[in-house]
C-alpha cells in the first residue's frame, strides 16, 4: 500500500502504521492531536476543524472535539472500535487510491495547514497520565538480576511464575523524549557491608528498556477486568526507558519497594501505536509451566506482541555503540494477563494510565535492558575504544531507544526515546 | 470566639476550624467546594457568586473561579498565603461581632442560598490526586509488624531510621468517607510453607490507620524542595484508612512491594483541615538518634503535628469497639522530612498529591493502627463480646476513625472516615 504523500524508505511512520502524538509547533504553541506519516505530521485539530472527517460515517459528530484537546485522553475514551474506524478512515484518505482525494489529496489549502515537518514539531506527552504502574515481566531481566544478588538457585522469587509481579510507579515524571534528565543525589551506601549511608549523586545510574502502554477505557472501582476482554482497555504502546539509580534503589528499598531511584524520571518516545497496528505482530511469549490461577488464563495463544527493540549509547566524546538488540517476546505475561491482574483485587483503571511491561533482556550478553546486566553490576565494564568505558552512565551521556515490528514497507515503526544525562546539581 | 451561627457542642468543625471540601445536594448535583462549619456546610460557589468575597481585598479577582470547579486542585494552587487569608476573612464573615455582617450574618437571602446541613450534603473526594505516596513513618508500626515477622532484633531494616521510607500508591482506587470497600479476591498462601497458591477472597483484610496529606504547590522535575520550605507546600491533612488484604500482600510483595493487596482501595475523611488551622498543634515527633542527611535537617524543632486518634468497628450484628485511641505524634518523620525526601531525587510534586504518613501505632495494645499488630497476625482474636470475635475484618464490619487536635470549643476536628466491607464477589 503506497501513499500520494512521499513516505522516505526507512521511515517509521508508514501508511500501515499513523500513531497519534501531541505537538505543538513554533508558530502555534497549543497542544493538540496530531498523526506521524513519514517525515510529516498531520494536525489533527486542523484537519478536523476543516471537516478532513466529513466522509467517516461511523464517528460521533458531538466527539470531533476530541481532536482539539491538549491530550489524547478523550480520543482513547471513544474505544477500540472508534480508533479502528478513524485509524482506516486516514490510510483511505492518505492511500495513493484514495476514495477521497477532495479531502487532503487534491486539497492544498488543508494540506499546507495541516501538514507540518516532523523537524519542525515539538512533541508532548500524549496523555495526562493518572496512574503509571511498572511490571516485571521480562523473565530474562528478573532472573539476570536475582542471579547477580541472590545466585541463579535464588535468582526468581516463589511467587514469579504465578503473579504478575508490578509496582506503582511515580505518574508526575513521566517525560517524552527529548527531554534531559538531571543526575539524582540521594542516600547510597559507600560500600556493601558500610552501616552509614553517603548523601552523594547517584554513581550507579542506569536505563531500563521497556515497552509502556496506555488505558484507553477503565473499570469501576470493584470490578476486575476479565483476561479476555483486556484487549479492549489497551489503546496503543510506546518505548520507554525508566530510569534507575541502582545504588539509590539498594540501600532505600526495603521493605516497601523502590522510590526515589525510580521517581526521577521515566522516559517515553512521543508516538502512541495504536493496539489495531500490531495486531498483525503477536506471538507466543516465554512459555510458562505454571499452571496459571482462572483470572490468567487467556483463551488467545499468539498473546504476546513482538516488537524489535535497539538501545543505543552516543556519549560526549562524540562515540555511538549499540548496548542491546532484543524483541518484546522475551516477556513472561501479555498485556491483558497485566490488565487482568491488575484489576482482579478491585483497582480502577482510568483512561491514560500508563503500564510498563518491566525491563526486556535476552538471555545473553547484548541482549541485555540494563547496563546493570550488560556490566555484572560494574564489574564488566563496557568498553568504548580509547580507553573510554562505562560501568554505568556518565554526565553527557545520551540514550536513544529504537523500536519497530515487522519489515520492509509495512514496518510498523516506534520512533524512538532519546534523552541525555546532565550533571548532577551543585550542592548547596 | 464564638459565631452567629450555632455551632453544636463537640462539633469537629468549630470556627476555629473551617475545613474545605467537595460536595453536592440532591437539589444541586454539580460537584463544588464548600467549608464546613458546626453542622451545616457553607457552598463556595454559591458564597463568591453572590459577592461573598467583595469585602476581602487581598484576594486575587481574577481567581474567583476557583470556588466554582469541581475540585479543590485550583484552590489549593494559590497557595498558603491566599489560603489563610480566605480562611481568616470567612472566620470574620461568620464570628458572633463579624466586621462584615451584611456578607452573611444578616443577609438571609445568601444563608438560605448557601448554607445546608452536612446531613443532607453528599461529599466527594476533595481534590484530584495526581500521585498517591504512601510513607512509613510510623515507628512504632514498623517496630510492631517487623517484630511479628522478623523477631525484635531485626524488626526495623537498616535504613530506617535514616530514610523516610516510602512507596508509591495507587492515587484512582483513592475513595471517599461513606463509600463501601468489596472484599477484593487474589493469589494467598494457604499455609506459610505452602509452594502453590490458592485463588480466593482475601481472609484477613485489614486497616491502616493513617493521615493524608495534601500538595497545594508542586515543584519543577529535577529540583528538590529544602525542608526548611516544605512548609509552604502543604495545603492541608485528612484522615486515611489505607485498606491492606494481609494474605495477598504476603504473597505478591517480593521483591518490588505491596501491590494488589493495597490498590483495592484508600478511604479519606472529605473535609481538608488547613495547615494553617494546625499550626498551634505541632510538638515533638519521636526521637530519632540518628544523624540526619542534611537535606533532611529541619530548623524548626516542634515539627510533627499533634492529632488524637480513635478507630471503631461495628458490626452487622450492632456491636460497636474503640480498636485503638493514639496519637500523630508516633511519627519519626515530619511533613516537610517526607516532602524533602519525595524530592531530593528530583522527583516532581504536583497540586493535589496525596502523601500518607503510614500506619500510626502506639507503643501498646489499644494503641495500634492496624488489626494486624492488635491480634498479632490474627493469633489473639479481639474478642467482641457473645463470642464473637475478629482476628481480622468480617463481612458487614464498617470501620470509622476520627480525629481531632486540641479541646473544648476551639478543637480543630477532622470529622471521620467511614466505610463498610461488602462480600466478595461471587466467582465466575
Amino acid at each position: 500500500m503506497k501513499s500520494w504523500l512521499p513516505i522516505p524508505k526507512g521511515s517509521p511512520f508508514s501508511l500501515a502504521n499513523l500513531p497519534f502524538g501531541i505537538i505543538s509547533t513554533a508558530k502555534h504553541s497549543t497542544h493538540r492531536p496530531a498523526i506521524a506519516i513519514g517525515d510529516h505530521a498531520l494536525d489533527m485539530s486542523v484537519f478536523a476543524g476543516q471537516g478532513g472527517f466529513s466522509k467517516l460515517a461511523d464517528f460521533p459528530k458531538d466527539k470531533i472535539a476530541v481532536f482539539s484537546e491538549p491530550t489524547l485522553n478523550s480520543f482513547a475514551n471513544l474505544g477500540r472500535p472508534v480508533h479502528r474506524a478513524v485509524r482506516n478512515y486516514l490510510r483511505d484518505v492518505l492511500r495513493e487510491d484514495t476514495p477521497y482525494p477532495e479531502v487532503l489529496k487534491s486539497n492544498q489549502d488543508l494540506q499546507k495547514a495541516a501538514l507540518t515537518p516532523l523537524s519542525q514539531v515539538q512533541t508532548h506527552v500524549p496523555l495526562a497520565i493518572g496512574d503509571y504502574t511498572d511490571f516485571f515481566a521480562g523473565r530474562n531481566h528478573a532472573f539476570n538480576v536475582g542471579t547477580l544478588f541472590r545466585g541463579a538457585a535464588n535468582a526468581l522469587q516463589p511467587n514469579y511464575y504465578h503473579v504478575p509481579v508490578a509496582y506503582h510507579g511515580r505518574a508526575s515524571s513521566v517525560i517524552v523524549s527529548g527531554v534531559p534528565l538531571r543526575r539524582p543525589w540521594g542516600q547510597v551506601l559507600p560500600a556493601p557491608t558500610a552501616k552509614e549511608p553517603n548523601f552523594q549523586p547517584s554513581a550507579r545510574l542506569d536505563i531500563e528498556l521497556e515497552l509502556g502502554m496506555f488505558i484507553c477505557q477503565g473499570n469501576k472501582l470493584g470490578e476486575p477486568i476479565p483476561v479476555d476482554e483486556a484487549e479492549q482497555h489497551i489503546f496503543g504502546y510506546v518505548l520507554m526507558n525508566d530510569w534507575s539509580a541502582r545504588d539509590i534503589q539498594q540501600w532505600e528499598y526495603v521493605p516497601l519497594g523502590p522510590f526515589n531511584a525510580k521517581n526521577l524520571g521515566t522516559s517515553i518516545s512521543p508516538w502512541v501505536v495504536l493496539a489495531d497496528a500490531l495486531e498483525a505482530f503477536t506471538g507466543q511469549g516465554l512459555v510458562n509451566e505454571v499452571e496459571l490461577q482462572p483470572y490468567l488464563r487467556e483463551k488467545k495463544k499468539d498473546n504476546v506482541i513482538k516488537i524489535n527493540l535497539e538501545v543505543e549509547l552516543s556519549t560526549a566524546s562524540g562515540k555511538k555503540v549499540t548496548l542491546s538488540r532484543t524483541s518484546s517476546n522475551n516477556l513472561l505475561w501479555s498485556w491483558p494477563q497485566m490488565i487482568a491482574h491488575h484489576t482482579i483485587a478491585g483497582c480502577n483503571l482510568r483512561t491514560g494510565d500508563l503500564l510498563g511491561s518491566g525491563t526486556i533482556s535476552g538471555p545473553e550478553p547484548g541482549t541485555y535492558g540494563s547496563i546493570l546486566e550488560q556490566t555484572q553490576g560494574g564489574k564488566n565494564p563496557i568498553q568504548l575504544g580509547d580507553g573510554e568505558e562505562r560501568k554505568f552512565l556518565a554526565d553527557g551521556d545520551t540514550i536513544t531507544i529504537t523500536g519497530w515490528a515487522g519489515e520492509g514497507e509495512d514496518a510498523i515503526g516506534f520512533g524512538q526515546v532519546s534523552s541525555k544525562i546532565l550533571e548532577a546539581l551543585p550542592r548547596k
